[in-house]
């Protein structure tokens, strides 16, 4: 046996989103506590040019989202960044999982060597699948996931690493 | 082909150790610029509660270590949490490299089904090597390197994506 990569992409994308979900879950809790209004926490930001929670749950949905449809070659549906409550951020996630719930093994399995192009602002870079899904979305998706985490903690919600990991 | 226990662990380690010991190049730069004491930095945290920028790259680089000693079933050397400068955690992190180095792809090929007992406080958690690559240790070293990275830029660091994700 052997890592596939259905294995390496999927349920680790929607173990994390479910996760991030749940931590919400906790920030909801805790703005209605504090009596925050709803777009405060969404607002948060760990500095003052970097991007606020919003942002991040954004990205990390769409980092997921365009993995799946990349590497299994369908088209990579576009959702708007118009959230600006926690309630409404938990349900970008919930569309982004329902998407990539609906991937067969079969139709991510086998793209290791596929062609993924991907702009970054003016430049194309090119990857194989496995490199890309590795080495760039991984990464990214991991790395907007903790930024989101990051900013809560800073903020003073009380949860912890398990919050993160989950269930594997 | 698919992914191997290799390719989804070691140079992915290499690759993100190699960038945060770039990114501390810079906090190194800043720390100098702004005439900070040595500890300053390393000692920064997101919240009073949070563990500190040192702790977050000496768990990061213990995830590494830790993840390809146990999925080749080696003894996983006990590196010191001593460090109490940047220049210190940058060595931390050569050392780390270069255990990590001294992997053989034969060495973690076929680890997908090993199992793996992590001690979670007073916890024992069994994990099938592959569960415990992706599910926990890869996640956990992505939180630690991007919780590092979020201190730093929380802290006036002028650093970018492209610090993080560097040359996969």
């Amino acid at each position: 046996m052997v890592i596939s990569m259905y294995q390496a992409s999927a349920p680790r994308f929607l173990n994390m989103l479910g996760n991030l979900s749940g931590i919400l879950d906790k920030a909801r809790a805790y703005s209605d506590l504090k009596q925050l209004k709803p777009a405060t926490l969404p607002g948060c930001r760990l500095y003052p040019d970097m991007l606020p929670l919003a942002s991040q749950v954004q990205i990390a949905c769409d980092t997921a989202k365009g993995a799946v449809a990349r590497l299994a070659g369908v088209e990579n549906p576009r959702h708007e960044d118009s959230e600006t409550t926690l309630a409404e951020l938990q349900a970008r996630i919930a569309k982004t999982v329902a998407f990539v719930e609906g991937f067969r093994p079969a139709q991510l399995d086998g793209s290791e060597d596929k062609d993924i192009v991907i702009k970054l602002g003016k430049t194309e870079v090119k990857w194989k699948g496995m490199q890309y899904l590795l080495g760039f979305a991984l990464p990214n998706f991991y790395f907007h996931v903790t930024t989101a985490y990051g900013i809560l903690r800073h903020n003073g919600l009380e949860i912890g690493k398990r919050d993160y990991i989950g269930n594997p």
